[in-house]
């Protein structure tokens, strides 16, 4: 079911220096920071050749990573994300084995415009997933 | 300099089950599980089509991640492995800009066969990176 990586997420207590450990100490491509108010958080897409990184940072009020940074205050890996072909079928699928989708358990619509939805980390192993649609 | 993201390491309590949820739950292709005694883990293969997850689970005494699973009990993400043309001088640059590589500084052989090292998660947002020659 699951396709490709699509990213990795990790959370950053100070965008500016996260930006600058990636673009000039990895020396890898690093894009401008984008707001995205809808999800609370502020990102620097990091690309690398087969996948990408997601630099998070907090954006207003009860920013969905605010509570993370808190209790890891040098930032650290937040989720990773894995692309699906059709979000409601493995959405249902997971749901029928017992795996519990965050939220609502609508999609939202993500960072790259495309639908997402997250899954309980305690039914993946301690790691937190999103499923994008793409 | 980085290249390809390699692979994410999730360390995991229960090395069936998280070969189970991957297999069978997320549907992705699974290998059998493959003994490192030199680097204190067993290890499963998630292959996913642009890079592949690893499953970690403790082998023998001194596990380097008995220490982790003691502080994440349901298991969590541990590194990401991001590969490097050479690690020589991968690791030269990285400690001229100040950052700390783990143990004698000198490259180990990796789960793949390549030479490994390890960066301290302070100086990476939070993250293990492991850098692989590849």
């Amino acid at each position: 079911m699951i396709g490709r990586l699509n990213h990795i997420a990790i959370a950053v207590p100070d965008l500016e220096a996260a930006t600058k450990t990636y673009a000039s100490t990895l020396g890898a491509k690093v894009n401008p920071p984008q707001d995205e108010p809808d999800h609370g958080v502020t990102v620097v897409f990091v690309e690398l050749p087969n996948t990408k990184v997601e630099l998070l940072y907090p954006l207003g009020e009860n920013s969905p990573i605010a509570g993370f940074l808190e209790k890891n205050p040098a930032g650290g890996i937040h989720h990773i994300c894995y692309e699906v072909d059709d979000i409601i079928e493995a959405r249902d699928k997971l749901k029928a084995e017992g795996a519990r989708v965050l939220g609502n358990g609508e999609p939202k619509i993500g960072a790259h415009g495309n639908p997402v939805l997250f899954l309980h980390p305690k039914d993946f192993n301690g790691a937190l997933v999103e499923l994008e649609q793409a």
